[in-house]
């Protein structure tokens, strides 16, 4: 089951630099760790802002929440999800 | 190069059905063809809505306006373009 | 799997009667239809407007956009989807 | 008589973590008094977002807002509130 | 118990001027019945507006629907409706 | 002459929560004294939300701004006045 | 009293050529004499776009209605009101 | 002296086929008129919509609205205009 | 040639008040220079706002944008500026 | 391939002078850096905010993205980007 989800990340201004630069390791180990389970199969970066459009493929609403709740930054995160059904004309 | 677009479909209220169903047919034709040359890579439905979210894959931008307005039904769509890179956390 | 659904109806003007008529009528006998299944587990009229909120209880998305566009009334339903998961304080 | 409660959680940068644990379990236990009650029968998490969709059931607009303000994390909450009534196609 | 309601009021063009005109002399009826009802205790004309603002006082949701929807020209209003409770700087 | 007023307070986080009650209870006063003067007849709270909805009656647009910049918390508001005018169905 | 008013005008399609010419004649007509009153002191045209940004010098919130919507093309015009008071920085 | 321009384009359904190819003839003719005079030195299309992105290079606004309102597809657009000055970054 | 421009004033929360009230005044001073030159004709509060309606009369845009940035508290206002024209019914 | 890119700069209220005038000479160098490399072909300020208009001439929107992400400032730019292609009407 596929879902779009269209993430803005917001830093705080003031941010000690150090937990910052851990942060993004983390959610970068973390993203990977996701991508390599075949649950995010596309993650895109946004041209010009920091952001991303994902497609993550789960059996349910309970694991996409899950999913993205576990990455580090996601208190830094506005999450948009967007629930996507087969197209009658996409080919197979 | 990647583009995502997000279509929403408005049918005019009062459009003969006949005109109707072979705008949808044409459509429907127009838009495997597209995906069949491979620039069309992913096409899904919206649940719940007349609307599409897709990804686009082509050599330019004028490419990109050439492929969606050959869409038969071109004058009844509100496309949103996002232009995609890669994100520095996608795995390979 | 629930969904929230909020669903804005707009008649065309102009519509004839009689096919309005008939339109509400069986979008009735389909609500009730898909409500018996256990699918549509809540169904409440918003105040003051020809809208809805409901919830929808489904195995997929797919079988949710079935669903939405079994309806007769939704070629005139603006539909917002928002997918919902367990809450950690809700009780049992 | 049920209402529809949206809300939002913004919980501000550089709050002492203890603090929010606090307020968290504080809520927590507001939460779940309130649902034992009766008058919260529904609460459920938007998948991907620090958010939830409720409904409550009050038997005024004053006991509402008495309920939703006793809530803990109250000044972290943007709520919006749609008032709900019998649906003409809702089975009994 | 009080309800905020703002009315939008949009004319489709093309209407017929009697028909028009019946309308909006029903719905004066209409409107100064439910005042006179005490249920309409404020009816204001929004300055330079096809719109009014306006308090319900009713005992539920379900009779505020019932009223705003009783109203001959309900299917060409867009109305937003606001609970309103006890102010704790209110005077008595 | 009648004014809608429409305010949303927010609050900055980390305010010293003395001067805030205090500001508070001034404001308290302040709204009191003006409603015994006849200009602010009437003042709701919004259900889940920390807003009002208000009504003023002033001899002037320049004494409205004077009333609503006294107020204690006028720095947390953000206030949206619409003017009103007698409604033709309105009882006299 | 001053009150500014920003007015887009909507004109629908399929308008009989002749009613619009004389509409829009009337509606000059009426605007010049508003003017020679003195209560409409501004009149400005927004570039590129079918809308203006007036100024209105009225006694009082019912004139200003009544002014407004004296004008031929009151029903295709969406009108946005705000009082403007008297600013501490301004000259004489 | 420089102006944006972003211009959308809605064609009413319905219109007469013959009447909007003349219309757009007459709109390609007018819009290279302008650009030939220097006025217009940029048009580029939005990918993806019926839209544009225009700078104008003139000497008064009120020139720059005399070209917009001669463009035969006026009453079609929809234009948002900018006033641009010169940035202290950009070179000669 | 003339602007609107329309000024939101925001005031971070924590400014020093006595930094405050110098930008205040420095803000006053400069404002009345620049009415004294005739460049900025019109300056009016918006009702129950910390924002202004003003019109700007000016030989350039590069003129208007000096004049906007040159007031002290600039980086706090938050401006929007729309072009006027003519209109075809102003009286001389 | 050309981009238009419409940037609003916020700066955080409490950050370090020295640290900012730094910040702002790095993002002129950048600029300018960017500019003379032909990729960058227009700069300009919007006229009373904060903000720029651009246009950039990249080979993908990987190299767009960079560029933007390169400027110092990128953290505090809210960065809009919309892709141009060829206008019909365009002269050569």
């Amino acid at each position: 089951m596929l879902f779009l989800a269209q993430m803005d990340v917001t830093i705080p201004h003031g941010i000690d630099p150090d937990e910052l630069a851990k942060l993004k390791e983390a959610e970068k180990q973390r993203a990977q760790e996701i991508q390599r389970s075949g649950k995010w199969p596309h993650l895109w970066r946004v041209a010009g802002r920091y952001a991303n459009v994902s497609v993550f493929d789960v059996d349910s609403v309970d694991e996409l929440h899950e999913l993205l709740s576990s990455l580090p930054m996601f208190p830094f995160l506005d999450v948009t999800v967007t629930p996507l059904s087969r197209h009658p004309s996409a080919l197979a």
